[in-house]
């Protein structure tokens, strides 16, 4: 490249950003103009909740950026309070309206990249002026300008934005009330793994109001569902985000049906010459149909790609998977892939796993109980998608079952990794490995029952043993169930051959044990999967009774 | 299987009774018979450092299974105190002496699974015999009742349990001096990471003294090197271990030159009737020649799969890695794969990358800075090894990596890895994913160096130039090194047109900002790996001069 060519990037903060600092390094004599409408370019969104709460004390903090530092370092031309309000694609310019003059410019390019994110939607409620959202930095500090002197606020939404937010207000010791339309939080959770998360939120004294929709802001409170009214001083709207594609439609590029920017492997729009990257574009996704995918990572990366293949060393992007997490109340909830729900709204053959294991060895100190699910297909053996909630080691192992997921492995090999083992930081069968262990059980065979199904086997006439002990089974049992401590069993299974049996214990584990036994015994056997807590997590979500007496 | 089986296990602790609780579950009608030479089965081995030093206050805790309940859950015949003491592999019956009343009893078996593990090395020194050693609870009760009254202590051998000891010692109260024959502690890592650990082994007030070898114990003082006493109440042998491998080599199954026993895939040893797994036996490794890898994890997952193999259900093992980890005065130190040590040993083509990132995002309270290192074959772009150490998160990273070796991903594939992001948790490109950033820049051809060959670069003619501050370039520089901070860099890069220019930086990420500058100017540029703090550990560990001036 030995002609000076010009590259325009709109979004100046995580697809775009990467875009420029990327380019600059692969194209030192180019001219590199970064337009940004906010006052900021390169801030951290994702640290925006915790300076609310003032986890994050330093509000400078979250500028990672400057546009003179990013001028000194990469010679960018980074024009800040500046939009984009129009894209000729047949001249290849854009022009460009200076907010605080309103002069406006058309700049010619060679090539462009789109990254304008994707802003928080507004549902069309009376009052809903009143309701405060959280993008960027002046967005933040409204919402603390709100928060001072305000004793009652009200998140809607339960996403991860909105859980955030609710906690953080809550660290300012407002009280707060989460309103959300659908029976859990965090669609990316199946409704067992979501309640651990809701029941964290309700421990921690936040009002959590799952199947509840806002219908009006008022001045002093909001009403919710049939005309309820909730007190609240502040009222933050974080209903999810509409792509900010506006300048890609009025342009003619491909958008999708929701109205986000078609891209190729290589971030490459409908038009030759524009990239599109971040949070406004749709996403290839491992398993499904594409997607939008809100996350930073995807974006950084992109933006990245986006320089790579503008700059002549075109690089293919792999499908997402959409890994994402969010620390609660001292709680970590991460999730990988597709959920349950998803795959068996679409009619997919899959197995479900659920364990609730130590995150380290149990005889060290300080060991806490995850609960992790894992998600696989019944055909190939293939993970498709995986969920853990604990205090500790939850990003870990989700970490590893994306790698994996991006290696190929199935969920049986996961029984073969080599995880680092000490007693502090794991046990010598991983929390991984032990996934893999009972994939492999079900793949070579063995029958699981899953909390949502033991119903309508109970009503189709298998029996349900605990085998438990008797302390554990007076402390709370599955209605219906007949208990047989797992020590005692042996002496039972031949009472047992030829019946329909589901055992279930407290976590799978021993239930495991004893299934192996029964079926030795000529008895049809299935384990609860995930025993006794995922259950009640299950019926707990579901409304199901909780409590009941062994036989 | 209709008739009755017997299966005997020699070693009740990690592979063995990993053997036969597996075994029960698949044969129910077997009768499985464990010896145990030692008062306990399925003891926690790992944790036994840790009730040294009281971190584990409940001794009990160790015991993670008795007999009784064996027996009562798996119907295992599990005998205490009880020694194999010669196998007949014709006859297929193995000879066993209970250690209380001297009998001996004949067992016959149509499978056996050996896991006798191995046993801590003692060096032929004088007063040897006063040397204690850690592997089962009685070292450990001894190591205790020798500390009481107790005040200095010497550990011989730095490698994971002898600085376990070292550490617990140390809690006790112990002044406590480690000897070790090597120059750097800690084996499994290269020798610019393993110093990290080393300086902080000094901090934490523990004596570390390497290449120094240890000649005699005597009662109150061993003698080390020329024969400079060091004082010493207590004195601990964990120098390395050797097979127990007697009873094989004695039944005349195949060892290898280090007496380790061979097993093939399936854990089947030369005699078909008899399977071996865990310390006593030899492993494939995934680069390079077999060896023996003395870990839990592997011990569990192979005392498993010796199990279905019995049982009729083979399944091969992968080759192992080798995943270790060790937590050391607050600092995690974590390994997999191969050493650059090794492979420069063996003369294969390799790419080294160190990276200093934080564990999280630095904007969110309480982000630490990880060492890693990632190391790569330069023809395949596979991952040969990683290497990390920090205050948090290096078990995540490695588990990591060591997940995307078992993928067989590439190096440079993990910038694409999908990371759970969240700002307690990671950054919005993790650390795994710069390292596979910087490996795609590698592998498109751009040019790095490592600490330990620059002075050789320095001596043919290339000129070092420091990119980083006058501040950080005062508070300690390379010798030689000529100081242009990055931000001016370009107003000096024509006048280097055309030389041979090393860059560096602190950590090698402005270095690369730098070289790709300079690259673009007509300058032959290579980026000093790791930058400064690399080469300062290098330098430290290696006894070159740390302190110098910028011309
Ligand atoms: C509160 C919050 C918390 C989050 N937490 C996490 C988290 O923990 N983990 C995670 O992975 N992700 C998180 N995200 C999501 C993450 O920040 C986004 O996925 C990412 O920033 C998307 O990058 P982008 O470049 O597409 O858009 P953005 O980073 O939003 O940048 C787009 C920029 O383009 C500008 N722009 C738009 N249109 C124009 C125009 N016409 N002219 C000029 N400028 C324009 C906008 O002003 C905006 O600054 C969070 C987001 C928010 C808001
Ligand atoms: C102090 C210490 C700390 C450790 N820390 C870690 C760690 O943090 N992470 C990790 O992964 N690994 C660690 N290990 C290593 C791990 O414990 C071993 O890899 C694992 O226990 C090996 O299992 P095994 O079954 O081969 O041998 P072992 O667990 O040692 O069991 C072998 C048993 O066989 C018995 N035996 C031997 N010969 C006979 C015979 N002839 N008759 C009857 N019985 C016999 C022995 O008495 C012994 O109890 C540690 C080991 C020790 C000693
Ligand atoms: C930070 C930002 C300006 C991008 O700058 P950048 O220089 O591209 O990125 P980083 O500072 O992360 O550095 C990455 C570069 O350094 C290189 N690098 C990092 N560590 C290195 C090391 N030790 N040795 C050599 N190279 C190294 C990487 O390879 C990469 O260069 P490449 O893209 O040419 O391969 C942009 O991502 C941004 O604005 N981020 C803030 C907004 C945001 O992401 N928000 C969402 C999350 S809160
Ligand atoms: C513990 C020990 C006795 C083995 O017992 P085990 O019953 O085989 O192992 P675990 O208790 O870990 O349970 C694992 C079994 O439960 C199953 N399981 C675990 N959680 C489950 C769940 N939620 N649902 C269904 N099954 C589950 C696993 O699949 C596995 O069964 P499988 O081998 O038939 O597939 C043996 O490993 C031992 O003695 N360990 C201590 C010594 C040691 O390891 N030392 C070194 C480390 S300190």
């Amino acid at each position: 490249m030995s002609e000076t060519r010009t590259y325009v990037i709109i979004g100046g903060v995580a697809g775009g950003m990467s875009a420029a600092t990327r380019l600059r390094r692969l194209d030192e004599r180019a001219r590199i103009i970064v337009v940004e409408r906010g006052e900021h370019v390169s801030f951290a969104n994702c640290g925006l909740p915790y300076h609310v709460g003032g986890v994050i004390d330093d509000r400078d903090a979250l500028i990672l950026q400057t546009p003179a530092a990013l001028g000194e370092r990469f010679a960018l031309d980074v024009r800040v309070r500046t939009e984009a309000i129009a894209i000729d694609p047949d001249a290849r310019t854009v022009m460009v309206r200076d907010l605080a003059s309103g002069g406006e410019e058309s700049i010619p390019y060679d090539a462009l990249v789109l990254s304008p994110g994707a802003s928080p939607v507004r549902i069309p409620i009376p009052g809903v002026e009143r309701g405060l959202v959280l993008r960027d930095l002046a967005d933040m500090d409204a919402i603390i300008a709100a928060a001072k002197g305000a004793t009652r606020a009200v998140v809607a939404g339960a996403g991860f934005i909105g859980l955030e937010l609710a906690e953080n207000l809550h660290h300012r010791g407002l009280d707060v009330t989460i309103v959300e339309m659908l029976p859990q939080v965090l669609r990316p959770f199946d409704v067992e793994m979501a309640e651990l998360v809701a029941q964290r939120i309700r421990e921690a004294g936040v009002t959590l109001r799952l199947e509840t929709s806002l219908v009006a802001i008022g001045d002093k409170h909001v009403v919710v569902g049939e005309g309820e009214q909730i007190p609240a001083d502040l009222v933050v709207l974080s209903v999810g985000v509409r792509p900010e594609s506006g300048l890609a439609r009025d342009a003619g590029l491909a958008l999708d049906e929701r109205g986000y920017i078609v891209v190729d492997d290589y971030q490459r729009t409908s038009d030759p010459h524009i990239w599109a990257v971040g949070d406004a574009v749709v996403k290839q996704r491992v398993d499904g149909p594409a997607t939008p995918v809100w996350l930073a990572g995807l974006a950084n990366r992109h933006g990245r790609l986006a320089a790579d293949a503008i700059a002549g060393r075109p690089h293919a992007a792999v499908p997402a998977l959409g890994t994402a997490i969010i620390g609660l109340f001292g709680l970590t909830a991460a999730a990988v892939g597709r959920t349950e729900r998803e795959l068996r709204d679409e009619g997919r053959a899959i197995r479900v796993i659920h364990t609730h294991p130590l995150d380290h060895a149990g005889y060290y100190p300080g060991a806490t109980q995850l609960a992790m699910k894992l998600i696989v297909d019944e055909q190939t053996d293939r993970i498709l998608g995986a969920q853990a909630v604990g205090e500790s080691g939850a990003d870990k192992r989700i970490d590893v079952i994306a790698t994996a997921m991006a290696g190929g492995l199935t969920a049986s090999a996961l029984a073969d990794l080599e995880l680092a083992y000490a007693p502090q930081f794991a046990s010598a069968k991983d929390p991984v490995n032990m996934l893999g262990y009972i994939a492999d059980n079900l793949a070579g065979g063995e029958q699981s029952v899953q909390w949502h199904e033991l119903r309508a086997r109970q009503a189709d006439g298998w029996i349900l043993v605990d085998v438990r002990t008797d302390e554990e089974n007076a402390a709370g049992a599955i209605p219906g169930s007949r208990l047989i401590p797992l020590d005692e069993l042996r002496e039972h299974a031949e009472g047992l051959r030829g019946k329909r049996v589901i055992v279930h214990c407290k976590v799978g584990q021993r239930g495991h044990t004893a299934a192996r036994l029964l079926e030795q015994y000529g008895v049809t056997v299935a384990n609860l999967d995930g025993g006794y807590l995922t259950w009640s997590a299950g019926a707990a979500a579901t409304g199901l009774p909780t409590k009941g007496h062994a036989a």
